[in-house]
């Protein structure tokens, strides 16, 4: 029996997710969309062969959905994870699993009442090969303890960004990257301000955060939103024997016009395809098996949303700002 | 209704096209097993939630059946595609079509006379990202016309091999990738004999072998088995206008020890995992779309075959050897 | 006529000089040296085919000595420069210049008093291709304003090293690179404090510093002067537009063992062996042809002191510092 | 007492040599200058600061003139190293040495009859760092004995260049690189045609030759003259346990506009700009030293020549041609 996934909000990453789950995904399928906008339910539900309903709050309770995945506006996140919580039902939010620590917490509330987890929140970079290669190697022992993260993440273009939406919005992958792969938390941040690029209207773009995590290790991130050159994500870790580095992947090279060339990603979702197909088959593969959530969970993406917010707090004071987490619930522990 | 694949021969590959059909491909499910070693067919049929039959001919009969993927040993793959044949289902191949020119021949013959296309040979290649890049840089024009192709393909061991298998069984991914960049025929064929490796014994190891195709593309192949080092497959196409480069990837780098480092793959499994999913996916939608065979058809399996023995008598002769085709029947135009 | 040099310090990189003078650099001789270990003197005088003076003051008068090569320790640096001064004699003092603000401004008056310039300072980074490469590229225009520089400076190794002196004798060299390829002064500095290695005893190493320059070019630095696995030196500029990189050179790469592998550079000395050479060709050069300082002046060497002493107090105080620079001299404009 | 060289013919090479042994070669001077262009014998006088002579055969016995380069057109080569021998001076001639075998063999006799050896011949790769890895590599024996040798060499645009001269001007340094790097003699050589470019005219570009050493390593060598891209040399050397490869080289990376760039080498002037100057550097240490001959020697220069003939014999016949040496002289052993 295939997983019975309803999506709320099939935008470009929802509709995606619909497609991953209906297509490329075993043992899934899709049995219900919502989105605010009824033209996009319909394509969506047409190319993934399932219904449209148009009470995201019915969906979340339809006898045929087994499962939700929530890519909706932010400020939805709450109250539909809430409700799949209230059915009992397991679910996978795009991040941010809410945009206020408020949020967040009333989530950790409901989950840890419910008494077992059902919340995913969606941090793909964990179930990318190159991040994973990360993660080996810093478990491998090869490189020794872990002492700097030297983070870069670009986009070509930001419409619509602002400074806060930065941090909140995209320095938050590298946020949950550092958590995952060094295993602690960060507990300081300091923001530099750069000249902003000639595009960058209001917001300060580029930026360069310092987050301190518990044991000291520094972690250092360019986020560029305007790079203008194309989509750019690389991570490299220094330990005391050695590093490890992830650049952007190309299979296949050219040599043309006087030039050695790779093309770099377009973007995020071409750079991550692999990632989300990894990470939708993983959720439905612990949805069969009815084991716990294995990617990140509510408690994740409650520090996340700190994280970003005390960021945030450091863009503004010029300072550095410390990250007050609250006591982590019994259930993650 | 997925489609229910019957999986005959369950050895190293054909369990990881069961567990990729089980477990990771969408709309796909396996429903029987068959192998010469019951033990080892309880255990694929368990992994894969299916049943163990005890006959092949059985199996590809079976109402529950609706596809047969055969990755027996070579020399039965004749008779079980001919009986897919005759019981009307789609069946995909591990390459060799068949080892020998007339069981090709028979096979061509065969779906000729049911007069439509059933029969797919998994030639991976043709679903690696990589060479769909290279693929993608001969269409786009950009490196003008193709002038020569060197090719790399190693393997760090290779227990059990022949100079004949050699060609038949390595250089033949080669052969096939090739004709498929190029969209043309391989016309002529010269084996050189560097010294052999120590470890190659009665082998010739390595060999390199030069193609020539209809329209003069020179395509170069060095196959070394027991390359010690690793696995390592390369490709470089040589335009008038510029060359791209297929190499083996590798997400990340290490610097450790003095040195800067990336990781081979450790074979042809981790290297072209994503191809034989990509592979099966598609067979799989296809059958349940009802179309035409997308991958490599049994007359490219016809022609793999025919080039690689002329490559067999050149390396036996030492000259030049002319590949010679029969027509191709009108299936296949 | 050969331009004959005499070389005060003929430890490591002074005797590396000596042999550069006397046998790589066209036009140039070496015609005495001095140090204090006289049997190092005598070894360099030996392979340089030039005479031991046992007071550095007479080598600086000397009749036989027409420029001045400093590569004593530092805190005679000095002294020597301001004896050259006296003599009319060019210098090329190895960085720094002076370890203290108040022994670079005593030699930038004594420049202005002599009214030419006759001091260079060792920066040879600004001689290495690669990083000529870097100031082409900023000059070139393409890759737009520049916003961002992101530096690696590690060694394998550094005993006798301090937290100050990994600033003023280590981070100098990205001082000095940031201020020529910007071509404008930086003026904060802050200093962050990852995690020290277990190796570096009272020393914080490795170190991320943080500078603005003029037109707010953030520029951020590691050092990691025990790095263990190798000398590695990175310099990534990050414009509106693009990005430029320099990384490790390795002509080579060799496939063994599983592995892709380019070997990294053993020291400073392998790594900018050609860079020392073009230096001193340069220098030489200049002398001939009786034409002004090219390379790093007085003013550059005093404000690389400068900037590094406002590192020192930044690391100090753990906030950030401001560079205030002295007016520059009419000589240096 | 600095080495005063004789320059014969300052073309672009000629005058590059020139250029090299007055302003970056220690110890070096140039004292004379011929070419059959007067007005370019002035120009290249005036940089060097030497005299013209019109009159090659006086230049080389000029008082003046301690050793010869020879840089004038091919057919001259041999005369002018004839008169150098019966001059008693050390001269380095440009490859070819004499472009036909009869003339090689006058010189062998004459430098034979001499008794000592005073002739170099240009082949400057055995200088390039990059080349000098290859050597050390195979050297150290980790990569095991070489079995194969994989050789791109493509310029970008190649005027008045025939099928004859592509291999006896450009293949001719795979030649001689293969033979240094293997230490052994190359005795048979197939050449392969592929489709040529459509800019080649009558001239078969690219060409594929393959050539078997003594121990039955097998070197194929891709020549492109009108690659159109850039100029590009390769040489990968396959080991039983490892592999090395040297490709071009570039300190800097881009990524601008989707891509990741590195520039190719604008020709083999800027490719083989390192190696050029130690070529010269080492001929005149050597000739300061009075010690032998270390480069190529006239012995490798007729080697060359001889293998290139069976390369172009090879060419027109279509089949292998044995490459046929005489014996090689006490001189030379």
């Amino acid at each position: 029996m295939p997983v019975r996934t309803g999506v709320i909000g099939v935008g470009l990453m929802g509709a995606e997710h619909a497609r991953l789950l209906s297509h490329a995904v075993s043992g899934s399928e899709v049995s219900a969309v919502f989105d605010v906008d009824t033209q996009r339910a319909e394509t969506a539900a047409a190319s993934s062969d399932s219904r449209v309903l148009d009470d995201p709050m019915v969906l979340i309770k339809d006898d045929a959905v087994d499962a939700v995945l929530i890519a909706s506006s932010d400020d939805t996140h709450e109250q539909f994870v809430l409700a799949c919580l209230a059915a009992g039902k397991p679910v996978l939010c795009e991040k941010p699993l809410a945009p206020d620590v408020d949020g967040c917490l009333r989530i950790l509330q409901a989950e840890s009442d419910a008494g077992r987890q059902l919340v995913s929140v969606g941090f793909m970079r964990r179930y990318d090969p190159g991040y994973g290669e990360l993660k080996d190697a810093l478990r491998g022992g090869a490189l020794g303890r872990a002492l700097l993260m030297h983070c870069v993440h670009r986009n070509s273009a930001a419409p619509g960004q602002s400074s806060a939406t930065l941090i909140s919005g995209s320095a938050v992958h590298e946020i949950d990257t550092a958590r995952w792969l060094l295993d602690e938390e960060l507990l300081t941040v300091t923001v530099h301000r750069p000249r902003a690029s000639a595009g960058s209207g209001a917001m300060q773009d580029p930026m360069l955060l310092v987050f301190a995590s518990a044991s000291g290790v520094l972690v250092d991130v360019e986020v560029f939103l305007n790079a203008a050159y194309g989509y750019d994500v690389r991570c490299e870790v220094v330990g005391e024997a050695g590093t490890v580095l992830l650049d952007s992947p190309a299979p296949t090279s050219r040599r043309v016009a006087g030039q050695f060339t790779r093309a770099l990603p377009a973007d995020w979702r071409s750079r991550f395809a692999e990632a989300y197909r990894l990470e939708l088959q993983d959720w439905v593969d612990g949805i069969a098996a009815a084991e716990p959530v294995r990617g990140a969970s509510a408690w994740d993406g409650y520090v996340a949303t700190e994280v970003a917010g005390a960021g945030i707090r450091a863009f503004g004071t010029g300072g550095r700002q410390d990250v007050v987490l609250r006591d982590k619930p019994a259930l993650y522990r």
